[in-house]
């Protein structure tokens, strides 16, 4: 999944503005805060969607990470509000991706793929993925 | 219960070194990195006591954070070699304290008190301390 | 300075998020994360009042953390909407007092204290509080 | 560059403890506390050359984190000792690669690659690759 430069590629868009608490001594935004920018964006993404989070952990499913991709274009800096913009890939049996591109003022910051399982929430083993990923897939992520 | 600037005034140090990812865009360590060493210290102070957390809280017993008190004093930096000195205070009927001394080559960067309750690993609620802990106190803490 | 639990002693409130990444293996927020919390509502607070934290850091001025001091009271959980109320205390000759009441639908979560210092944004040294301190505090905070 | 699951391809090896605010909600280290564990055992590594990374960013060179890739595969706990094995890739004209393999008691727990820039310590442009990475790059990484 190649997430692109584009913004009008993406279904949805959240902001965000960056702690002082999430940068470090090069001055700038240090590269693992980024990630909980993209967590955060989904679950922003999940509720605007009809799934909060707090509800599918509920129903008994986890939703893990197994793999993520950052690229750093521009660094982010202090006080900057962040456009996240998210869209959701094509489910595969047990696996689904998001995109996210985050920009500032219209200049790509960072672009980023995250893969994810569902897993059992009190086991944490592996399960299929949950119905309506396929459906918000296909309604367009 | 005041934590002191003699080293000698603790009976355990733990040894701790400056992560980049910890420092913030003042070029030191962010104030709210602290916390982490301070655990990471008791945490290595209770395996030490013969009392690792996991087994703690393997046996029903989580212990709370209720309340923090930090004193800023040197600013730590990238890379610094961090000695967290570690003393048990007396535990009252529900409570008990811990004090912290952070020195750098000799030099008191800060002083910290934490203040715990037991609690009960499932539920959450208060529950009374466990029994070792009067008695690693009586030891000299 | 006693952060007291009314709000309506506060002079601004400023509302958050938990995320994910900020809870830990009790299923509750990490105590350390507070502090980005305070940290977040005081920036808010300052942007409020027409003093951008990044102005003040363009002009020469840091704004250092000197103590911390958290009572934690009923733990937050992932994604609860926190309102974290501000209020400055009187300055003194050096330094300066924040208060925080955080609290989610009307439960006081956590009370707390900062006290501050003006140090050079270039060499990190104490430098007497800007004047724009003491007549904020005057106007009520 | 493809970070293999045989700790023999690995030049260098970094132990580290899983701090308990490391882990989330799902009683597993959260996937963005993988990063300052890869960033610790990069500047372990440099060190161990004889290249810590005060020195560089003193000599006026800035190592920028351009991308990140983490593959995880069986969750990290709290207290787990973790092996972060360390290899650096051949770079090319302006960034360079490094592979990690993280694994608790010879189980892998995730892979990961990150990519690098030098960028100029005062004004963040990018610049050469400092000539000692293409010698330790040549001599087994």
């Amino acid at each position: 999944m190649d997430p692109g430069l584009d913004p009008a590629a993406y279904s949805y868009v959240h902001e965000l503005r960056v702690r002082f608490a999430e940068t470090d001594a090069m001055g700038v935004v240090h590269h693992a805060a980024y990630l909980p920018y993209l967590e955060e964006a989904r679950v922003a993404y999940l509720r605007a969607k009809g799934r909060p989070y707090g509800e599918i952990r509920a129903g008994g499913t986890d939703i893990a990470v197994v793999e993520v991709h950052v690229r750093y274009r521009v660094a982010l800096r202090f006080d900057d509000v962040v456009q996240v913009h998210v869209r959701l890939g094509a489910p595969s049996a047990s696996t689904f991706q998001i995109a996210y591109l985050l920009d500032v003022d219209g200049v790509a910051a960072a672009t980023a793929v995250t893969v994810h399982a569902c897993v059992d929430a009190t086991t944490g083993r592996p399960r299929r993925l949950d119905g309506w990923l396929a459906e918000l897939a296909r309604d367009g992520g």
